[in-house]
């Protein structure tokens, strides 16, 4: 077993942890802790006499509520099994270009999904250099009263010269780094590539007036696509449910690529309770910015540990001390997981990453990394 | 939309019917009426902790489940998201050989997925005389005390010679005739195509001493591919879950061209608990000879409909009153639902399908044919 796949990785950290599964605390996952809402429940539940029927087809309720949430008509969205499975229909679409550019360190699924269709990949490393140096060289920043994390500088790409009729496939925020990129600075992008792609699976953390969603810009050019996932934010990765917005015909080509009922009555029902769940949003918008901040000083209060500025739920963190040796010891020693990043080629074993959990976790984390660090 | 596309044709019915999509009495999809099981329910309910967290994308759990129920080692069996979606991995492995044979009239799903990925088709007509007339001409049937279904002959395709290096993709019980291939009339297939793939959604509804399936000869041909479904027996079409069944080195190869998480956790604990819900098995091959046996005779008994004797939870009926009217009186009248064979090409206005249901169902559909055609 692959010990950093999703899903795998819990029954591996168990094994070496010498405790269950559930008894993990679990920071590889970039998961919100405050999920799964209520409501969702409760929308599983009233659909247990629905499991007699096929799903609609057309999802006609979940696209309109998709709809009125981002103000969008229902033929610009497509649901899907997770956004992975959209993830593999870009792959497909993405292949027909000359190349897809990737910014790196990229998450692991943008090669999966273009290696299965045999597409061409170039690679543009982001700079990877940690947030206090980030910010001496001038970075600026949209998030009032935060860390800083945004790059309104002219996008890294800008700088290349890129083949023609290329497609380009990046995450805002960017995952692993947290980066978000401002909406400005990723608009002339869409001039240049024959296809973008932007897989904003995290750009949901971000309240209303910091997002910088390309949402507004879907219909004015038919070469964009945007990735959304219920997963992160909701706390629902066993539920596997996303959408993609993109231009009608785009998205009729993709639903003939693939069978007529990919997301089940439960999830549908799940996603239309989510969306809706005005409470729980505005809960995560209070919880976050306060727990990441301090997850943010307790780490970079730590020797040997520089973390970067994250717009997201997660830090991408600099380790002086190989990274491997310490998720080890932070499993036998206190039944931690964090994600260590060996499957980014760019990060190694310098580098891991962790999730915003709740005060008193992220509080546990800082005092079992002193401890292992120290000892 | 499609009034004949699964789960779409519920809301034009009740619009038809005038009533509420609930209070249709369904005969056009071929589900059990007597799931789903509690177990399933009970399964269900058990992963709502469980939704935090990402599936495991090796599905060890269901996949062993699933290898002691067939007695296969887990290496041959890959969970999907439906036989829907596993279906549309099989087009992708059809269109790389010359052609694919279907054996028409053909379940539409499989031309969705062969013109997904471009693959030539080759179509050869299924003998649609009625089982009567059949019978007459010596077909026999390895189904005790029961109407005679079964098709012993030397296999229809076995007279046409077909081209070098192509694949095959037929069901078995066959959709929508009900017609039953015994085990030994396909094995000839398998040295005479480069692929086979048998579709077996309905096989699991007959008893394990009258199943004609080819799971026990999958290790011996590594060009057989097995698909099966939850759907039908379990009552689960809104759940989405099925599984192949083929050589370790083919699933894998799926494996890549697909996303890592394509069953949900609260699927796949229903699958185990379906698989293993033996009393579930038990009263459904109880239920189903017999209501299937009095709605035959029913059908049979109506002037100008002959039913085509069925191995499996449906009958596909002529009539020579147009489908297309019956379908709306019986809607109309009685709020019935039966399938119109429109989208089988083959079949138009002369056929319908009907599932079986309970007998007091079964008896209301039989009344209502009857007023309605002789009205």
């Amino acid at each position: 077993m692959n010990q950093q796949a999703h899903g795998g990785n819990l029954a591996w950290a168990a094994a070496l942890a010498g405790c269950s599964p559930s008894a993990i605390l679990d920071f590889s996952a970039s998961i919100s802790p405050l999920g799964p809402p209520s409501s969702v429940i409760s929308a599983i539940v009233s659909q247990f006499d629905n499991l007699r029927n096929y799903p609609d087809p057309n999802y006609s309720e979940l696209r309109l509520a998709l709809s009125h949430f981002h103000q969008l008509p229902v033929e610009w969205i497509l649901p899907g099994n997770g956004s992975a499975e959209l993830l593999t229909l870009v792959g497909r679409d993405l292949s027909a270009l000359a190349a897809t550019v990737l910014l790196t360190p990229a998450f692991g699924d943008y090669y999966r999904t273009l290696a299965a269709y045999n597409a061409t990949v170039l690679e543009f490393p982001l700079d990877l250099t940690t947030g206090e140096r980030r910010q001496e060289e001038g970075a600026d920043s949209v998030i009032r009263g935060e860390i800083k994390t945004v790059t309104d500088q002219p996008f890294p790409l800008l700088h290349f010269p890129i083949p023609e009729g290329c497609g380009l496939l990046l995450n805002n925020p960017h995952n692993p780094t947290g980066k978000l990129f401002v909406r400005d600075s990723l608009v002339p992008l869409l001039e240049r590539f024959a296809v973008v792609v932007v897989d904003e699976a995290f750009m949901d953390f971000l309240p209303p007036e910091q997002e910088q969603s390309l949402l507004g810009l879907v219909q004015e050019y038919a070469n964009l696509v945007i990735l959304r996932s219920l997963t992160k934010f909701y706390s629902l990765p066993g539920l596997r449910l996303g959408y993609a917005i993109a231009h009608p015909d785009r998205l009729s080509r993709w639903q003939s690529w693939r069978d007529p009922w990919p997301v089940n009555n439960l999830a549908a029902a799940a996603a239309i309770a989510a969306i809706q769940d005005q409470d729980f949003q505005a809960q995560t918008w209070q919880w976050l910015p306060t727990a990441r901040n301090h997850l943010f000083h307790g780490l970079a209060g730590i020797s040997g540990l520089q973390p970067q500025p994250s717009a997201a739920n997660f830090f991408l963190v600099e380790s002086q001390h190989p990274t491997s040796d310490l998720q080890q010891k932070l499993l036998q020693q206190h039944q931690i997981l964090i994600r260590d990043c060996l499957s980014f080629k760019e990060l190694g074993d310098r580098f891991f990453r962790v999730a915003v959990r709740s005060q008193s976790d992220n509080q546990r984390l800082i005092t079992a990394l002193k401890a292992v660090l120290s000892a």
